[in-house]
């Protein structure tokens, strides 16, 4: 793989892109380009040190879609490589500009277009918590966001992501109906806009922007209950699984997540320490305050609840989410970068089973960190264990030994879609659809691999 | 078993009872009564043999809880039994009289107490369709409902039923939170007013009315879609199955019911009969408008969409929902009484295999009728197959034979809660509540049949 590195000698013609760009905001001062141009790619040790050089050229940032048609068209003509990117809070450079060119900043398009009960549409830059209080209001919520919800962009998270807090209950988004509609304009001299509707919508889903530029989403919605962060502490990890398991099988208890966390992870939780006993495991839940009785119920005699208010996500809060999902890896990374992870999907029929079996291949090795999650209809777990890291060739070992045991791994130290979205990808024609809204393989480039421009 | 037969000269003591109720409204008129002792039972052939003379000596009609208390005050003092009854909607005598005495009827105890986002208490006695309107003004509905929503009460269906339209994305009443709280009163010479909150209130949970008097209740809440009623039509139950397995899976599409029905069955589907294609097996759907495409795409090539409309339920139109759960052996009882129908529960990690088995197993005596549910976090099947009756004995013979192989009967052919109920039984101590809330025993004696007066 060959990346791009800035320098004032650009390979792109930059001065005759900005000459037809006009009044589109732009920035090119070189320190700010080249900031923007990473992500949290240095999570895996084997990306921190292939991409580390990886920058764009200039940032464009448009205001409104016409923005974006003026300068998809820009690079289309000029052949410039056009890479989307918005809160850049993704783990694999997913929006990081491998071959330079345009880093096409959505922030500024922002906005829910309109709302009815239970659907939302909203412009791609939105950030997801402000989504969210404004869809409140209406005592509506998304149903499912990533751990980086206080910085993430709904844009972002339907073409980085894969599901997060909320999947417990709805899945993944590649489950359809979990993304409605999406809105792209292509990226060819005379840029179309194209609505893509339910199974079409999925072809822009965890597509890393290489299959059009997402400038609007059609999202459903949930009731927005009042969530309590609860965190049990128990003695083994396999009761704070078993309490996990209960809880994520209770049809009737409206839940968010559900967390299971072995020990010693727990004791990198800097401000939750106090929740988190020496050598315990815990569970990291969020519940819907009328069903926290049930949620007590369930648990019965086992652990002790450690923590437990209302979850706040406001300035100056800390949710009790930005201690799951890839936050988890991110709370020991904080003070201790000799530590990496994988992103696994536990088969539903033999679960137990199967986690009991990986424990005891990589003791001390690989740290549980289990996410109850539907998928397909069934509960299973997703696992973001964190992993004490050696070397390339034994992390490409650990991940073997998993798939040869069924335990599927979503590789996140890759950057190709091909290698790394594995069980998250949507089960949509992503390829063939590039071919049609980016015939010259600008979106993006070196993402989707296997992708050959047409002309 | 003996049942009590309304006579000019009851065994009670009538009159001192009218007395201490003083302007408690009742109702007298031997035919009335008579009348209103019965429900539903009659889909059971033997059921209909043994409960035919049950009737109460008295109707008692409560203005309000005060009014409950007085009754039940009254009725402890004399040692009269007392039988709570609403809509008069189950299927197997849950609320007829067996011993005679007092009816309660519940039906003027109405209206919602208050209601927040996602909860909602309401007074015993209210219809549930009328309670789906008023929270629907809010965006709001129940989780779930029975076939008879239009005519049946949310008391009566706590205390008589056990799931419906809706428990294919919620499970059934027994799940831990779709009960949030029932306000009791017990039956003694002074009696108390219990608040029974989360597990506490499962002890009234399908207890036949047996364990207290339920006078409010807390209900969680879904959110209200615009319910689109489907009907698809395949050439096998086989198709009609693995396409309803298929979107009750899809945990995306927002759903309220998903029920395969072989061919002959829609055949007695009078006024639906050109959505039912002669020979053809048909999948009810409810499906939220937003989803219907992704149902459709679910779908695939498989089967043909015969019906497609909003779901309506206001007077003078017809739900596809009274061609769900029991109201599809209603539909053939109509025209057709040599049918009945059984109660089963498949396992859910062999339902296929276990479907295929019970149909090799009984052809044309034993038709299928599936309803998808979650049960205890898995998606599987209910089913009320309708059975061409022969004798009792055959009867109990494809009873002992389906669960000899696994597959769970609730016999919807006895009384008692013991013989009955079965899996849709709470997991709750209601016999020994029972002697704490009625210790005499007045409560619809002869349902709890392994309970002995304490006092």
């Amino acid at each position: 793989m060959t990346v791009h590195q800035t320098s004032q000698l650009s390979r792109y013609p930059i001065d005759a892109l900005t000459a037809l760009l006009g009044d589109v905001p732009i920035i090119t001062d070189r320190t700010i380009v080249r900031r923007r141009s990473r992500d949290f790619f240095w999570y895996s040790p084997i990306l921190a040190e292939e991409l580390k050089a990886v920058a764009g050229d200039i940032i464009v940032r448009p205001r409104d879609e016409a923005d974006v048609i003026r300068t998809a068209a820009a690079c289309a003509k000029l052949r410039i490589p056009l890479t989307v990117r918005a809160g850049g809070t993704g783990n694999y450079g997913q929006a990081m500009p491998l071959q330079g060119g345009v880093l096409l900043d959505m922030t500024d398009i922002t906005g829910v277009v309109w709302q009815k009960p239970g659907v939302v549409r909203v412009r791609a830059g939105t950030n997801i918590l402000a989504l969210d209080q404004t869809t409140r209001e209406t005592n509506y919520e998304l149903r499912m966001h990533p751990s980086t919800k206080r910085t993430a962009t709904i844009g972002g998270f339907v073409a980085g992501g894969s599901g997060g807090v909320g999947s417990v209950t709805y899945g993944g988004l590649r489950e359809p109906g979990n993304i409605l509609a999406a809105r792209i304009v292509t990226v060819e001299e005379e840029p179309r806009v194209l609505e893509l509707r339910q199974d079409a919508a999925q072809k822009v889903n965890r597509a890393y922007g290489t299959t059009g530029i997402i400038t609007e989403l059609e999202m459903p919605l949930a009731p927005a209950w009042p969530w309590i962060d609860v965190i049990a502490a128990f003695d083994t990890f396999e009761e704070a699984f078993e309490a996990g398991r209960a809880i994520a099988h209770a049809d009737g208890v409206v839940k968010k997540l559900v967390t299971p966390i072995a020990w010693p992870i727990p004791g990198y939780f800097g401000s939750l320490k106090s929740a988190c006993p020496e050598g315990k495991a815990i569970l990291i839940s969020m519940i819907a305050e009328p069903f926290l009785e049930s949620f007590r119920a369930i648990l019965g005699g086992r652990g002790t609840i450690t923590y437990e208010r209302p979850s706040e996500e406001g300035p100056g809060k800390v949710p009790l989410y930005e201690f799951a999902w890839n936050h988890t890896t991110l709370q020991w990374l904080k003070t201790d970068r000799s530590i990496t992870y994988l992103q696994l999907l536990y088969p539903h029929d033999r679960l137990a089973e199967s986690v009991a079996e990986m424990m005891a291949l990589f003791p001390d090795e690989v740290l549980p960190h289990l996410e109850f999650i539907r998928f397909a209809g069934n509960i299973t777990c997703s696992a973001l264990p964190v992993v004490r890291y050696s070397t390339p060739e034994r992390l490409n070992e650990i991940i073997a030994m998993h798939e040869a045991r069924g335990v599927f791994v979503a590789n996140p130290h890759v950057v190709s879609l091909e290698d790394g979205s594995r069980h998250k990808r949507a089960d949509a024609d992503q390829l063939g659809f590039k071919a049609d809204v980016d015939p010259m393989g600008l979106l993006n480039p070196g993402k989707m691999a296997s992708f050959v421009a047409v002309r």
